[in-house]
């Protein structure tokens, strides 16, 4: 256990998708680290950034095809600072924002590893940024939301009411919520909510690949099957959406 | 006008008050830059990574004492654009999270010159994540939301109800309502919301001077008035709270 006492984990959030838009902080651990284990949607070019040696380990999460449990990881990670490494976990956006850094780093102090969390841009609000969608504006918007899109398949009660958030934020970002987007836009019909609020979805934001696709709570739906919308990607309903034919953009 | 369309500016986020957390790009473009209007929660250390010979201008922004009016900074950004400029626009925070960064891109580009955002970290996310205080948490929070805590004074309708929000996502991160806790906690109260609903205030967040007062709805307004509590600081509403005894933190 003295070894264990040696190592230390580092839960980095990466950011958004953009390499460059991870923290300087983030960045210079990646550099410092004697292993990495990194998820999916982690920007290739931070790993590339890693000291030669270092050990890169990839742990997957794909919705419905992890690579690695979330046991299994929190083991990898208390197994790897008990060699009295340095160990940096490596999430896409931000390690407490439906990233369950908070699961790791509760596990690893539990087990007398201390942990250190360097949080990353979610896209949440990064990505609807680089899509020229502020999350509030004067006037617009004083109170945002940002919500899973898939709730945890073993809960046994709802947690999310879309339609409910809608009604007492402005505005409201759903995470992982593309292959939810009907029952979603149909929860909010039902509870009331305008038919042409605005709605955005931003696929691959911050990436080269971004793509954007607009409308209105009425036809969204039927606007992200026409363009083929696949994830990752997040959905914005509210008022700032129509903002972002007067900002700076990346698509 | 020919010189404004050379002219660049670059509307960045420094992030919450640690200088590390700052993204890397946003980094680059402050030693790369001609001149920098920053705002008052900036980090100094940021500022010292000018370039030799830039340009520093503060722009204040202190709630009740604008050095600097918006409109005299969105005019400044426009001057020195058309100067040719490469100019940072350093906001504390994000820049479109209750930055107004989105009124000084509208502006720039409606006078032609062309404006691109690098978000910055938050400190309603990064700043609670330093305070041990995940915003969402598998099985505790699916959901949460971020709200201004004094709306604009000009105002002729309230835009943000505390107690519907708080009803409706499972955590609640208020900025900039220190001075307006009483009132938040009232209408949470009248809300109907559980009076034992933990809560934190989390003064000078990700700073060294950071500081965290911790309680239940029923009695943070008498806890934060002991402490002494001063702005800046957020307040966070919600059981992932309860989390901050097992989890990495700054204070």
């Amino acid at each position: 256990m003295e070894e264990c006492r040696r190592g230390r984990v580092y839960i980095v959030g990466a950011g958004p998708g953009d390499p460059e838009l991870i923290t300087v902080k983030g960045l210079r651990l990646i550099q410092q680290a004697d292993v990495i284990v990194y998820d999916r949607l982690v920007a290739k070019e931070l790993l590339n950034r890693a000291r030669p040696g270092a050990e890169l380990i990839y742990a997957g999460k794909k919705p419905g095809a992890h690579t690695m449990t979330q046991e299994e990881i929190n083991k990898l990670l208390l197994e790897k600072a008990c060699e009295g490494k340095t160990v940096v976990r490596l999430h896409g956006g931000d390690p407490y924002v439906f990233g369950r850094g908070e699961e790791e780093c509760i596990y690893l102090r539990d087990h007398g590893v201390e942990c250190e969390v360097v949080p990353g841009l979610t896209s949440a609000i990064a990505g609807a940024a680089y899509a020229g969608i502020p999350v509030t504006s004067r006037g617009i918007a004083s109170s945002f939301a940002v919500a899973t899109g898939r709730e945890a398949p073993n809960k046994d009660r709802k947690m999310v009411h879309y339609g409910r958030i809608m009604k007492s934020v402005d505005t409201l970002v759903v995470v992982m919520g593309v292959g939810n987007l009907e029952n979603i836009v149909k929860e909010m019909v039902e509870e009331g909510i305008d038919p042409d609020l605005p709605v955005a979805i931003v696929e691959k934001a911050t990436t080269p690949e971004q793509r954007v696709v607009t409308g209105k709570l009425r036809d969204i739906v039927e606007k992200a099957r026409e363009a083929g919308v696949q994830p990752p990607a997040l959905i914005i309903f509210g008022r700032t959406v129509e903002l972002r034919d007067r900002l700076w953009r990346l698509s």
